[in-house]
């Protein structure tokens, strides 16, 4: 049995990726959910993950303590992690990398909070060009492979690490153009992405880091979650 | 037949890595290697790579764009590349997307820079924090596998992987404690990382943003690269 550890579901990007894809796939785990402690969680998470960073997937003695490996970890053991077409598999795995080791000025600005909506303050160029790259590449899986999800018929991890992004393009409201902005209204529909935001909202308690980033960002022109 | 698509030798870690990995493996490719431009590189890159960044592995129709989705691209068409353990193989795999995501004030103040010698100004606490972990993870690995290579008795891509901070260590005069220094010292040592060096040092091009990081690193005790 899988153990699935992760953090605040309103915050926590890297933690939805691997949740929602085991949701996609029914693959079975149990949660763990350790909420953000404020200030430097290393110590938090390290009995949890050698990085002291989530997600990490637990299951016997082994912790697999990255999103990008778990998935990974998970495609030797599961079928549908990653489409079954090469060539698909191999634009869906050059996405994912790109997703984890790229969009930086996305992630600083527009810091995945699932259950408020917000003004953007300023679009910096490098902001304007993270989104042209984000429309570029899911417009052309969407195109290439078909749709409806960016890498073929099917949700596949692809779709899994792109999820926050899916969620922030309702929060900040972010318009990608063409088919890109039809996947995210699709997204926003699908059970699993619905499960993670229901759980987001219900969600009391606040952590300060992740509230200035968002109070930064921008006039918040909504605020949906459950108050304590 | 594949071709990889490259930047600078004596810079580029990104670059390093697959190219390391596939010449420790004796997996046959063309190298293309176009220098850094200077400034933003993007549109120098984009016709061979849809990031417009490189290191991009192309394959008739095929173009892999990321590092970390080459590695597996080759994992699906080569023996070798994973450990065969599946424990080490989940180890090696959460270590590369580490390093693929984070060591990021590692990454910033300490650059690759393979022909130069470099005495640090500083050491901040969070440079201190990513060589501690760093340290860790590899005296874990090398505990955990046997050695002589991170997971095992095998070079395969978590060493690969690794290859930019061995030159970091180098150019930089960072020691990580206990066996870790002593891997530095074989890796250093590999064929694949000796060919690897005496390109660099070879180049004769300089970047100048790549040349103001090192600058500002600290001062220079030595500059081995030949000279135009």
């Amino acid at each position: 049995m899988y153990e699935l550890v992760i953090a605040n579901k309103n915050y926590s990007s890297w933690s939805l990726r691997p949740w929602v894809l085991m949701r996609a796939l029914d693959i079975p785990f149990t949660e763990r959910l350790i909420p953000f402690p404020g200030g430097n969680s290393r110590s938090t998470y390290l009995p949890f993950s050698p990085s002291g960073r989530v997600p990490a997937l637990r299951e016997g003695e082994v912790t697999v303590w990255d999103s990008l490996a778990i998935v990974e970890y998970l495609a030797e053991r599961h079928v549908g992690v990653w489409p079954e077409d090469g060539i698909a598999r191999a634009w869906a795995r050059s996405a994912c990398a790109e997703m984890h080791s790229s969009f930086t000025t996305l992630r600083v600005i527009c810091t995945m909070n699932c259950g408020i909506r917000v003004d953007l303050a300023e679009r910096p160029p490098q902001l304007t060009a993270d989104i042209d790259r984000l429309g570029a590449l899911w417009n052309e899986g969407l195109a290439r492979f078909g749709g409806p999800f960016l890498a073929g018929v099917e949700f596949t991890a692809v779709d899994a690490f792109f999820a926050p992004v899916v969620f922030r393009c309702q929060t900040y409201g972010l318009t990608l153009g063409g088919e890109a902005d039809r996947y995210v209204s699709r997204m926003l529909a699908r059970p699993a992405l619905v499960q993670w935001y229901e759980a987001a909202l219900a969600e009391t308690f606040r952590e300060e880091g992740h509230e200035d980033e968002a109070r930064r960002a921008g006039r918040w022109t909504a605020d949906l979650r459950a108050t304590a």
